[in-house]
Order: structure tokens, then C-alpha cells, then sequence
């Protein structure tokens, strides 16, 4: 750090995204993106957009919010499209944690929750999640804090359900609940319908995964009118345009084309259940996934080993080096022909072993 | 706002952009947009890019770097890529500013440095310019903050030469200085050359003026790499995508084809002598402007009201209902067709005043 660097950011360790190798040897499962294009009218309408780029985009954001509250069935003013969803989460930690409103959250989930705090110089307690990775309500009943949970939760792969994240929104109703559904649409359920039961949930999204718009940078967050007027003065106070023109157009065509998006994941869905299978025949363990990703450890094999080994043989997991999960890699599900060279070449590696 | 919002941004005012109007109708001189589509090359890279949408784009932004750093000379390490220049200016009040580093800025110049003190909760004071809206650098000599200056700045339009701004760099050694060049292209010069010479010196510049690309969302910075190391820091905590693939491939195609810039560069300043000298003709007084916008006044009519008037006759210009600036109107320079119908509009507005 530079000596100009303020000292409130002298202990902030940045977050770390997985590789993105500029060579395309590899078989990418390390990212949670999907395997498949945006759809066609997504990539036309950018297209078009692209010819006024001289000019601001909307900072409004208005059809593709009309669009995204017409498809959610909620109004336009409780939506606030972002800059991807790290976005609207940073917005959430800016907007709703201070001293008085200390962060929660599981000690296994999204690594950047943790940052979000620190950036904000928000105090923040990380509830250890039960052995076998899922969350225990009791932990949260009645805490008074403002809580993040990302559901299905990730790395792990486990999706807790909107029931008992009621009883958690009902406890907590001097705070605010996030609820980070960015791996939703892989055969979870989501809390959207219960924004107007509960003042106190903020519900974010991504076109990232499910909606095959990673490269886009187009994430939202669907809560009460309050809770939207309050992120959109954080927003108003950061960067206004904060989505550009292309996304936002893009972000429409895909909404139009919501068929598209729906089959795609439950291509997924089909992938991941055969992956599932094949790596269970393997001897590997994994947990219930609800997500495009599987959470594996295999006995046998050192996951960090496994993970530079599948490297060395073009494919890419995500390994992470922490404490309770460093014996499992998360694997992105793609295309079944990519599942069916992971599992080839996982078959390889286990035969060299034995 | 809610119940929920921190009570740190009790009194935080947001900034208001420009009105975007979603009808087409207006000649729109009110956000300093360019009157140029992107070029061709812009259009064609993020066309291509939109194909892999799918895929998160490079964190890293390497390709559009180096190519930056090639047109710049400078390091591919002394320049960081952000989502318009908002965010890099957001990230200097972040990591430059704090109780320690006050941040310092002229009364008159962009809106927005004194929300992002604000948001950040940074002390800040506005030092006045000249009657004549210059800004006398002995205000900022030794004065151990962090100073924020836009050159041009903006609205005033006035430049101010870089020998003028070494003086205020050598005299603050233990403050980070930033240049915010968002309008240095249309016939200013730059302090870039001054980034190996002076380590506080950090430059912001933007895709959006002279580079046809508001629409895109592409700023960046320029200074030593310990600077950028530490707004490296602060952009890996905030979003490490900050840049979607559409937008980074629309920044290459663009660079490479700095001609198409140069060329729009020298029509803006043309169409801005002509609207100079038609306005003077017109009896208004004008700033020096060295910008894609004009600083007018009239003696014989209030600006608010002109404003409307040519709101009403379906020309947008910028009002600022702000002390010792609401006599003047920011009006961006446009097409020549485009200056011709307001200044033509102008004359006729004035005809029946008399």
C-alpha cells in the first residue's frame, strides 16, 4: 500500500475472484457461469444499443425495470437493477449495517460478504453452519442484527426454504434479511413472493448464472418501496448510470425471452443430476445441490491436489483454501460433454491413484 | 427512508444527473454527451463480445490496458479501468480521504465531489473561485489535503495550464491530488506526462466526452502504481467486475481507432467557436471555455427562464440552481445543424423579449 492509502483500510483483504485465464484451453467449471450463449434477442437488442453508445443510458433503468417487475409480478418501485449483484450487495451493506447494526452471516457462504464488511468498517459475526453444512434457523431467530444469507447458499450448494426463512424474517423485524438468490433458478424457491409480508427482506438476483449474462454485469434487488428508495440514495450517491446501455438492453431481450432461460437450466439441472450420479459411483461425497454446481470431496484424494491436477489436464474447478471446506472443490455444471470429460478425466486420475 | 437506512446517511443528498428524457424529441445539450456515434470498431468489438456473454469478462481488463497504456506511454500498471470515471472518483475519496486527509475542492465544479465526501464521510471544504471563476492555485499551496480538481472544470468550462497545477503537486508531497480530466480533450493538456514525476498525482479521464461512449460506462485513472495498487484494493472490495466484456471491447475498438476520436474532437471545438461567436453576437457573456459545452449568461434574461423556454421549444440545455452560477446555463456542443437551430432559437427568444 501507498503511504497516501487511508489507515481504515489497512487490514482489508480484497476479495478474490476465480481465474480467468485469457487462453480458452481450459474447460471452465470454476465460475458458476452458464455454458450456454445469451439468447439471441439479448445479444440483437445489445447490439442495437450499441449504436447510441454516445449517449447516457437511463439511469432510471425504467423498461427493464418495468419488464423485470412485470415477470417478477411486483411493482417497478421495489426493484433496483445494479452493476451485477455485488453490487447491490455492497449498496446493502452500506445502506443497512453500522454499529448499531451489526452484519451476520454463515462462517461458510459467499467470501465477499466479509469484504463488504470490512470496506464499510461494519462489525460482523459469522455464524458456523451445522456439520453437514446446513444453516441452523435457531442461530438467527431473534438476533437483531441484519442478516445475509445467500440461499441456496454457496460454496455449499444447499438451499434452506422460504418456510424457514420466514420464521427468521419474523423474528428479525428491526432489521433487515438479505436473502442472496443468485443460484435460485436451478430448482430452489424463491423469497421474491414475500416482500410485501415482510418490510425488513431484501431479495438480490443475478443474470450472471442462470440468465447466461456473466459478462454483462446485470444484478437487482426486489424488496419493499422503503427499502428501494433507501439503496437507490446510496446508488444516486455512488454512480448514478451505473448500468450501461448494452446490458440494460440486453438484460430486456433476455426477459423477453424467458423460455430460453428456462430451458437452459433445466439442461443444467439434467447436467448436474448425470454429474451427481457419476461422480457418487466415483466414491466422491457431495452435498445436495440446488445450484449449477456440485460441492465434492472425494477420500481418496487431497482436493487441492485434485483441483491442480485437473488444471494440469485443461479443466478448472474452484478450490478454496479455508478451514472446513478445504477438502472439497466446487465444480461449475456445464455442457454434458464437458460433465462427461470431467468424469473422464476424474476416472483417470482416481485409476493413477489406485 | 426507512426505518432500516443507517443513520450515517441521515443527511446524505444524492446527486441529481441530467434529465434524460426517454422521448426522442429533444436536441439534448444538457449532459455534455458527443453528438458522434462510437465508431465503427467500438461498435464491432462489443457486437462480438455480446456472443460470449455468457462468460464473466477479465477482472484484470489486460487487453484494454496495455492498449491504453501503449496510447498514454505509461505502464500497464500506473492505470485502472473503472465503470465511468464516477467510480474512479468514488474510489479516490475512499482510499485517499478520511479525518486525517480533508478533502478540498473548489465551490464551483462538479456536483458530485462533495456527495462522495458525504457518502464516504469525509470531511471536505469548498474553497471559492475568482469572481472570474478561475481558480487561484495559492489556495491550494501546502495546504496538507487531499484536492480534488476537475480541468477543465466544469461547469465554468475554464482550463487550468498544467505548469499552474505542478505547483500545488510539489507543494502538498504528503496528499494525493486528483485531476479529473473528463473534458481534457477538446483543446486542453493533460497532466498524464506528470504521473512519473509527481507520485501523488492521480488522473481521471472518461470514455464518455470526447470518446462517444457515455452510454458504455468507461472512466479510468492514471498514476504511480502504488496509487492504482491501493484503488486495485479498494475496486477487488467493491465489485472486481466493475467492467462488463461489451464495454471493455467497445474502450479497445475505440483506441484503436483514435483517429475517428481526434477528428470528432476538432468538429466539437469548431461548432464551439461558432456557437461562441453567434452567443456573443447575441449579447451573452461566456466563459473561456476550453470544453464540449459553453458557460453562458444574458444580461437581459434570467437563465432559469431560459431554460424552460428552450425546454419548451424542444432544446434541453443544463440550469444549476446553485448560488453565484444560476444566471448561467451549461449548454454542450453539439452537431453544427444542431447549434444553428439553437442559436437560431435563442435569437427568436430574445426577439420577443424585446
Amino acid at each position: 500500500m501507498s503511504r497516501y492509502f487511508s489507515r481504515k483500510y489497512e487490514k482489508l483483504i480484497p476479495y478474490t475472484p476465480g481465474e480467468q485465464p485469457e487462453e480458452k484451453k481450459y474447460i471452465k467449471l470454476n465460475t458458476n457461469e452458464s455454458p450456454f450463449p445469451p439468447s439471441d434477442r439479448a445479444r440483437e437488442y445489445a447490439n442495437e444499443a450499441a449504436k447510441s453508445l454516445n449517449l447516457y443510458p437511463d439511469p432510471e433503468c425504467r423498461e427493464l425495470n418495468k419488464k423485470m417487475a412485470d415477470t417478477l409480478k411486483v411493482d417497478e418501485d421495489q426493484i433496483l437493477m445494479t452493476n451485477g449483484s455485488d453490487e447491490i450487495l455492497n449498496f446493502a451493506f452500506m445502506a443497512f449495517c453500522d454499529n448499531d447494526h451489526k452484519a451476520v452471516f454463515p462462517d461458510i457462504t459467499y467470501g465477499f460478504y466479509s469484504v463488504f464488511a470490512q470496506l464499510n468498517n461494519v462489525p460482523y459475526e459469522q455464524i458456523p453452519l451445522k456439520d453437514d453444512f446446513t444453516i441452523d434457523i435457531n442461530d438467527y431467530i431473534g438476533i437483531n442484527k441484519t442478516i445475509f444469507i445467500a440461499n441456496p447458499n454457496a460454496p455449499t450448494a444447499i438451499f434452506l426454504k422460504p418456510e424457514e426463512i420466514e420464521k427468521i424474517l419474523a423474528s428479525n423485524p428491526d432489521n433487515v434479511v438479505v436473502i442472496d438468490e443468485a443460484y435460485v433458478d436451478f430448482g430452489a424457491k424463491s423469497c421474491v413472493p414475500l416482500i410485501n409480508k415482510y418490510d425488513n427482506l431484501l431479495v438480490t438476483q443475478t443474470f450472471s448464472k442462470s440468465r447466461s449474462m456473466a459478462g454483462a454485469r446485470l444484478g437487482f434487488g426486489v424488496a419493499s418501496k422503503e427499502i428501494i428508495k433507501d439503496l437507490n440514495t446510496v446508488k444516486y450517491s455512488t454512480n448514478p448510470y451505473n448500468i450501461n446501455k448494452m446490458t440494460m438492453a440486453a438484460g430486456l431481450g433476455t426477459l423477453e425471452d424467458e423460455e430460453y432461460t428456462i430451458n437452459n437450466c433445466k439442461r443444467i439441472i439434467e447436467n448436474r443430476e448425470y454429474t451427481k450420479n457419476e461422480l457418487l459411483r466415483l466414491g466422491f461425497e457431495l452435498t445436495d445441490s440446488s445450484t449449477n454446481f456440485v460441492f465434492a470431496k472425494h477420500p481418496k484424494i487431497d482436493a487441492k491436489r485434485l483441483y491442480l491436477e485437473l488444471k494440469e489436464k485443461e479443466i478448472l474447478v474452484r478450490h478454496f483454501d479455508k478451514e472446513r471446506i478445504s477438502s472439497y472443490n466446487r465444480i461449475t455444471i456445464g455442457t454434458h460433454e464437458e460433465m462427461e470429460t470431467l468424469v473422464n478425466t476424474l476416472k483417470s486420475i482416481l485409476e493413477e491413484k489406485a
